[in-house]
Order: C-alpha cells, then structure tokens, then sequence
C-alpha cells in the first residue's frame, strides 16, 4: 500500500485527486492539507466529497507518507518539496516549479527567484507516456500542465519522425473553467462565463508556452516557434487543443496516420481516432485518456487533441505518474 | 428630457439600467457613478457597455439630475437617498432601505439600524401595477425586490378576492444566478453553479420575506402565512416561481381565470396564459414582462410566476416607476 | 459472475448502466441490443464508450444470460419481460410497465391494455431501501421512475409515523435533461433549454402521480393527495424535488431529523443531511446516492431529496436491485 | 414605410428578423410564411413572440410588399427568389443561394443544379461594409453565411493592402448552437451539446468554405488558401473566429492596426479593439456589432473576430442590407 499525503487538497485538483486514489487498489490517503479548512473536513468544502479530515499544512507529518502530491501555488510548492524531500518523501509536484529546467527561464516567467533551482536536473517531467522510463524510483516528479499535456501528446509523434515543418506551430487550444481554479474572480463568474467564449494571453503570453517550447526543442532541436493561443469555454472541465502545423514538404495522410497509431498503439490513455474523426471533450471527460484526430489538408496538417483538464491534465496523470514511480500497474485507479 | 443620475451603475442592476436609459425616448443619463472603476468608463467594465464616464459617488453633481436611480447596498442606498431629496432630486431606490415601512422590522432582518426612518412613510412602494396612483410627483420610490416582484403579482388578484385560503401559501422560486449580484464568491463560481442547482434560505429565512408578507397583509389582513423557498438556476438571469395556494373552498378553474384576466387586462407588462400554459423564462428574459400561469387542482391553485430579475425585476420596473412619477407614458424604453 | 444482457443500451440509462457494469467486480455484460445502432457499436454511438457490439432485439440468445435489463419504451418493455421470463432469467424491468400493480391504472395512464397483466402481482416494486426483504430471488423487478425515487425516498419515514398530516403533499421538482431520453425534439434543443427553465404537466398530469400515490397508500392508506409538478432545468441530469408537507400536529424538528436518521442510518446510499444543509444536485449526480434536507417552518416540513435521475432514479438503482436479487453485496458496483 | 414579407419566419433566423423589424422605424411586416405552423401565430411557436398570423408560403401576396427576405432551405430560397422578382419585389435571400458566383461551384457543394443561374450576376453580395455602394436599388441581395462574415470583415484590411501573406490563412471558429438551426438532431441535443465542444468538417470541407475563398480572391487574386475549422460551442448564438495569417515580411503591430482602424472608423458595425485586447462572444451578442482583435506574433498575425450569428451574421445584416437598398439610415432598426 503507497501511503499518500496530499498538499492542497481543497482545489479542484486536489479533489480530483482524492476521488481518484479513493478507488486506487493500492494508495491510501494518509493525510490531506488546507490553510482555509484545516480543522474541517472534505465534505465541508465539496457537497459530495467524504469526510477526510483537513489539516493545516504545518502539521503534517511526513513520516508516515511515501508520496506526497503537491497542488500549492507556485513557490509554495518548492518550499515544500524540499521539506518532504529532506525526509526522504517522494513527491509529485502539480504546480509549475519543477518544469522548466532553467531557473532563468522560471524567474522570467514567474516574476520571482526559483526557490529550489538545485532540484531542476533531478526532476523527472511526468509526461508518462514519453518519460516513463525515467520516473520508476524518481525522488521528484514535475507533472505538466494542462494544456501542454494536450498539445505534447499531439505534436510529438510528428516531432520525432524526420517529416519536414516549415512556418509556425499553432496550437488553438479551448479549456473549461476548472482550469482557472477555485479562487473566485470576475473572470469565472458564472454570469460572466455562461454563454460567453473568450479568448485570453494568446499568441506568446500564456505561462505554458515555455513548458511547451521546452519539450517540443527535447524532440526537434530546430522546431519552428509555437503561437498559443488560449480561450475559455462555458464548460466545468475539458480542453479541446486545435493544432496546425504547416508541414515543408508532401506526405501522405495515411503514413501520418499511422506514425500515430503506431506510437500510440500501446498506450491505455491515448488513443488515435480513426479517419475522418475529431476528439471532442464528450470523448475524454471524467476519464484519463487523450484523444487525437487528424487530418491533412494540403501541406497543414491538422490535430484535435483533447483531455479532461483536472485528469490527465493533472489529477489522473499525478497518479499514472506515482504508479510508475511506485512500481504499479499503470492503469490502476484510473480506468 | 428627464436627466437621470445612476448610483452604482457597474452592478447587473446599473448596467441593466444604462441599456435600457440608452433607448428612451424621453430620458438622458447625465452622471453614473462607481467606487471601484471612478475614473474609467462603462466599456471598461462590460465588453459592450458605451463608453460612459464613471465618476466617484461624492463627486456627482445633484445639480443637473432630475432624477438618481440608486443601485447601492443597503444603507449606502439610504444615505445617499438623504442627500439627493435634500438637493430636491427625485429617488428611485433599488436597495432594500425603503421597502419596509417599519423600521424596527428592518433592523430585524438587515442588522443594523435604519439609516432614515422619517422617509420610510413618504416612500412608494414600486410595484407599478398596483401603486401607479401613488406615484405621479413622488419623491422616493422604493422599488421591489426581484422575487417579491414575481410572488405579489401572482398573488394579488387572489388576496384582493373573496376566496377563502387556508394553510399557507408556499413560494418555490428558482433564480438566475445575476440574482446574487456581480461580486464574485465561492456561490457564483462558474464550475459550482453549472450542472448544479441548489436550494438555499428556504422556508422563512430569505430578507425578501417580510417584504412579500407587508404586502400580502396590505391586501388580505389575516392571510395565512407565507413560506419562501428560493433556489440557484444556472442561468445568468430569470425568476419563476413556482406557487401553492390552498383554497377553504370550492372554486372553478374558470372563475379564477377571469379573476386574473380582469385584474391584469389594461396591463402592458404582465400577461395570463391561456389554460394549459405554464410561464417559463423564455417568456419573460430580456423583457419587461411578468407571464402569469394558472392551474387549479383540487383546492390547490397553481400559480407559475415569471419574470426577468434584471428587468421587471429591477432596472426595467425602476423606469417603469420613473415613467409614472415623471408623467411620461409608462412603456418608454421598455417596449 | 452474473451474465447480463442489456435490451436498449443506445439511450442514456442503457449507456449509463454500461458503464456502471463494467466496474462491477461479479458481473458480465453478454450482450447488448439496439434497434437503430444493430451491427454498430456503442462507441460509434457514444465517443466515450467502449466497443461494445449492439445487436438487434431479436438476434439476443436468451439462453447465455442470467438476467435482463430492460431500457425500452413502455408495452415493448412487458413483450420483451414475456419472452425472458419464459427462457428462465431474470428480469429487471427500467420502463414503466409493471410499476403500477392496477392494470385498469395503467391503462388509464398509459393509453393502451397492458400487454401482460398475469405478471403484475408478482413484480417486485424495485425501491431497494423498502422492498429489499422481496428482492432475493424475484423473477421481475419493477425499477421504480427517477421521479418517485426522489420523492418516496423522501416522504417514507414520514408517512411510517404516526404523525398527522394535513392538507395536500407537494412536490415541487426539477429535472436535467437526460430525463427526456435520447430521442431529439423540440423541447430538447440546446438553444430551447439553455437559458431557460419551464414548469410542464404541473398538479396532477404526469404519469409518475400515480406510482407515487401507489406506494403513498401502501405506507399511509388515508395520505392526502399529491401535488406533483415537475419542471426541465438546464443541465444534463440530477433531480431535485422539493417538497411540503403540511403536519397536523406540532412536532420538533429535531424529533422528525431522529426519524429520518433512524430510518437511513444503515442506508449506503441515503444520506440526510444535517440540520440548516440542503440536498443538491452537487450532492448526489454521478453517484447512486439520494440526499435528503430536511426543515421545519410552523407546521410545514420542508424536504429537499437530490438523486441523479440516471443512476440512483435509473441504472443505478437497477443494479443495487439486481445485487439483491442474486445475493452480491448490495453495494458492487455503485461504490 | 418598407412593406416586408418574411419567409420561414419560425427558424431561429425567422425569428430574429421578426424581433428586429418590430423595433424598424420605416418597415412593417406585411406577411410572415411557415409550412410547418401555417394557421397559427409566432407566439405559439416561441412563448416571448408577438401574435403574428402565419401563413403558408403559397398563400402569400407578393403585391403588397416592396421587399421579402428569404429564410429557407437552399434551392427552396432559389424559387421562391424568382417568383418574387416576377412580380417585382426586391429580395434579401438569407440562404445559400445565390453567395456563390459560379453555378457549378454550387452544384459541386450543395449537389444539386443551381435552380436559376440566370440570377448570380445581378446578385449583391450583402457584406454591407465592402458592397455597400452596390445595394441601392438592388433586386437581389445574397446575405452572407455567418462564418464568411465574422471571418472575411476580419481578413479584408490586410487582403486589400500589399502585405505580402506567405503559407494558408487558418480560420478556427467556434458556433453558438443556434447556427445549426432549429430542426431538433442529435447534434443539437442539449444533454450532446452541454458540457461538450467537438470540431466538425474541417479543413476544408464546409460549405462556407467556397464562399470564403470567392471573396478572398476578389480582394487578392492570388491570395494562398484557407484552412477552415468549425467547432460547436455549448451556446446558444454567437461566433467567435480565430485567424492565423503569416505574413511574408516584417511589419510593425501599430501599422497593421492603423490599417484596420482606418478602415473601419467609419462603420457603425465594425469595431476594432485596442493594443492587447481580443474580441469575445461578450461583446456582440444581441448585437449588430463585429469586434476585431489584432495582435502581431514574429510575423504570424493572429486575428480574433466576433459577431452574432443570428444578427451579423444573418438577421441583422439583412436589414442593414434592406436599408442601404432602399435608401434608410443604415442603422435603423439595429442600434
């Protein structure tokens, strides 16, 4: 049994998180924090959560854990990793910290000094799918972001293979309003957001963008830049990423086709839609996987990628993640 | 031209108002104020607002106004109302503060003691259908909130009856979440009230209570008493509620419509259904309109009751009522 | 391991208990019917489903399975429970077929002779809470309507007491919109329902009064008459009625909180909620749970009941009934 | 007065047009048609619309009215346009029939023979802002589909300056659910569309396409090709388009948005936002505004532009066009 503590466990991730280990066969909810509920319990907080009782982060004892998920706000999240670390506590991190391997990059993006840049080398980037083989017995798992898990799964196969792309990627992504957390604010005002559908830091000013352009240069040291460009949808949870990637030179849809399937024939949690099918949120929501549509029209091939946001953009993917860390069968939990 | 002053015009209420001001033939806005955005302009606030200036509270001059809507919290709304009769301007008050007549009933419900007591007298109540002879040259008119505005006109024909009632008359209403005002909270969060709905103060714990039993006693002395039980649509606007009458006697569904056809016949803004029909919010959102269903069971007279909170709820009966004091016709800027 | 057959799995409760049987730890999908989708798979009819193949009706091998769920229209449903019952397996009827134990009723109701009134008096009425002595080795389950699930949930522990009741029984309730079925109409257009909420077969029209009054007058012969007014929300599903109850007598509310605790304290899947909280859909969709609120007001009991119409008001209460009836623990699969 | 006959007055466009002209200061609905409530009035068929009388379409006489606008199913428009021009009456189609210059174009997208090709010379193309000069006095009006007009007011500054434009021009929109019409199909399904955002037909096989691409090439001759990719929005109305243009050399922002500015500072309908502001759903619903966002990235120009589907992009924009034809200020009716 993995004993599992959760830091955060009042947002939207770290909800999901405790409904998910809930129904893992081999983790165990050891203790869960909050700084507004501590005292409380879940079901304060979520009408339909159990009763796990909160504690405030500072009392957490780490000694009974051997994982713990990390949902805090940037920051935060590096202070405590260092702490759990210390103890000999692996960790999970969902916030930003551990993803971008160059300090100076995070501080460009963050607008503060990184808190633990020795830690950057160490972290493994919990892709599953791409980094597995460097996360069993990893100390410190750097989970992605939400809309890079979406756009990543769909772009590598393409990355990898020798297919020339000329002009830019775009990546014309659309997520639910679960992404934008819990914290109440003008923008996720459900008057505001109902019938609405907003566009947001689009082109190069989305905090994801290096994140994404990290690992897109991992694959293809020469990719053209990446133009993101993020909306919001009147929808609780989902992220539908439309990508169009203009390509250099003549390729036939069904090889691009099957340089997917073939990548992704293994895999439980994406699947490669067949010709002439999109993925939309109705295929992936409430559920771990990543659905991916393509098309080619001319030299531009389209890709629709789509994954429930709080799942394999955070929640779900946390715990694959742990699975193979710890050694599990990677489905556990999640199917 | 009737010059118009509006406080707190980045609320829904205010924002309502400016929209519809925009399309009266016989009213100018010369001033709309607001504490948070002094300085910016409307089109600031709502993507497609007008640009209009918005000036601080204490900087609007009395002067150039015929008339001040105020759409302030309680006890703001009364202190300003104070200053504008004193400057002689005309008061349509959206708040609370003037609809009680007795001011220790106030104090019960709204905890803190009543700003102006001496005015509570003099002010209209605003439910136009059934005050419009009190309010041609009023000063201060306090108009009704948004769930009594739906409950007391389905009541009305019926407590001014004959018919006998017996056991309580129970209010099952159902609003937009505008309702809650544009403040963000936990309540209003997008991902909380989508997919959701909630009751909440039921019974006799909602401060629209005692305003709805005032004016249940003005028309019917000993009626029963009222139950209220509101809940949270995720809508961004709209109220039906849902009514239970028990009848002490036997009446034909029939004579009961007559009742309510007679009652509202000369009635430009509220509308009996036909037998068989029910009002719903697409009869009344984005109008000035109360639709009116009527179904008798047994004893139990069904009454459906819907309006748009924002417009005969709020903005559009406070010009209804600014029509009415300033002699114009009443349906200006709301047909 | 309980071989299953699923008539009608295309619509939104046969998909629904899909999905629920394949986490059941003791039962086996063996097969799956359809008359628009046969020869397809559910996956080419939900994105999200698995492959299952579909077949037509009449193609299904009654002689592989233990036991039928029946989602199909009203008279095909009784036709169908024929033909299993003769081949020796079970039947766990979802239509409204053998719910009402008066045939005459049902005809009266339902517009057409019963096609199999022999059976009527040995259905089972499948609210598991009540009927759950009956339940072990029964031949025909009658699952009850998402409606009355809702409502007699709620009003049992009450209508069991000895407490008087006056005056008539309101249920005021809403529904989500997969309650309508799959089939498009005019009434279950997007552009129709958003924004909207409308009241529909309001007082004493709906074909779920007389289930409700059925099991109203097993518990309480002399029970008032039910007011039933139901009303179409803007979401996907959950059902929350709220209902008023006018006592005879003066009571604590603490006393009727004892009663219903006492009632559900064993209960998995009835929960009532603490004094001052009320149920809703946040509380109860995607789970097989009811929640049940509880205030008294003078003499008024005000009960607020939450169930998602799909599992607890459909499939989900069809598989508790079919762990009974084959002696699985009460709780596989709905966990 | 501009006596007006509307056919197929009950679609969502239909009732549009009704809404809007009740508001016209210089036109009146003469007749309105609908096969389907022929004998009825509007109000049965939307429970907020006035009483209008339908008819059939057979019944209704062109002589008393100098302008009909046509809301029907392409090739049905075709023939009804030229019984109406027979007997002299100016036409505004709505549909499809007569954008499209090129008969056998039609007949490749909508697979039948164009029913009077005779007509696609005279026809104006109604994309008020570009054609304006050519309405006066115009016979035969082709209003724009909606995605053609959210998209090419969007691509015309930069088409006609000598901005050299490299690689395909991407076009992601995003619908509201009302542009899939009123005709109830799964698609449309509330309980397939809440919650859910899915693409379809894209790339380049949507109707709209050809229709884009003919503009497109009136403005730049050998301008490169569109990529076009629809997605359903869980909403009621309103489109928002994303486009990607890469340019073929350096340009400054401030140029490209003096380019824009300039071009439409005139125009009451078309708004062009400022420096780091995006055009949203927000706002141009009810509206028949088109909001404009332009932010340069490198050399790749990304464009956000929203309109209205049933008033831009259809109702509204067919009355702006009835203005200009017939000689009214262009923004009555619609401000």
């Amino acid at each position: 049994m993995i004993k599992v503590g959760i830091y955060g466990a009042t947002g939207y991730t770290g909800y999901e998180l405790v409904k998910l280990l809930q129904r893992h066969p081999a983790a165990e909810i050891v203790f869960a924090t909050s700084q507004s509920y501590a005292g409380k319990t879940l079901a304060d907080v979520f009408p339909a959560a159990p009763a796990l009782p909160l504690i405030a982060g500072e009392d957490a004892l780490l000694d009974g854990v051997d994982c713990v998920f990390l949902c805090l706000p940037h920051a935060a999240a590096a202070a405590t990793a260092v702490t759990a670390l210390e103890a000999g506590v692996r960790v999970i991190d969902l916030s930003a910290d551990f993803r971008l391997r160059d300090a100076s990059t995070y501080t460009e993006w963050y607008a503060h000094t990184h808190p633990a840049p020795e830690l950057l080398a160490e972290a493994v980037y919990g892709l599953t799918e791409v980094f597995r083989d460097d996360l069993p017995g990893a100390r410190l798992v750097a989970n992605p972001g939400c809309y890079p898990t979406s756009v990543l799964l769909a772009l590598r196969p393409l990355l990898l293979s020798d297919i020339v792309i000329s002009g830019p990627i775009i990546a014309d992504s659309k997520s639910g309003v679960s992404g934008a957390g819990r914290t109440p604010t003008a923008t996720t005002h459900f008057v505001e957001v109902a019938d609405n559908f907003s566009p947001y830091k689009i082109g190069r000013s989305h905090r994801h963008l290096p994140e994404m352009e990290q690992a897109i240069h991992w694959w293809r040291n020469d990719a053209p830049s990446l133009i993101f460009s993020p909306h919001l949808l009147p929808t609780p949870r989902g992220i539908l990423s439309t990508l169009y990637v203009t390509l250099g030179e003549d390729v036939a849809e069904g090889d691009l086709r099957d340089l997917y399937t073939d990548a992704y024939m293994e895999e439980p949690f994406v699947r490669v839609l067949p010709a002439g099918q999109q993925a939309s949120l109705a295929h992936v929501n409430h559920t771990n996987q990543c659905a991916i549509g393509l098309t080619l029209v001319g030299r531009t091939l389209i890709l629709t990628s789509a994954i429930d946001n709080l799942v394999k953009g955070a929640a779900g993917q946390a715990i694959q993640n742990m699975n193979v860390v710890f050694g599990c069968p990677e489905t556990y939990g999640l199917m």
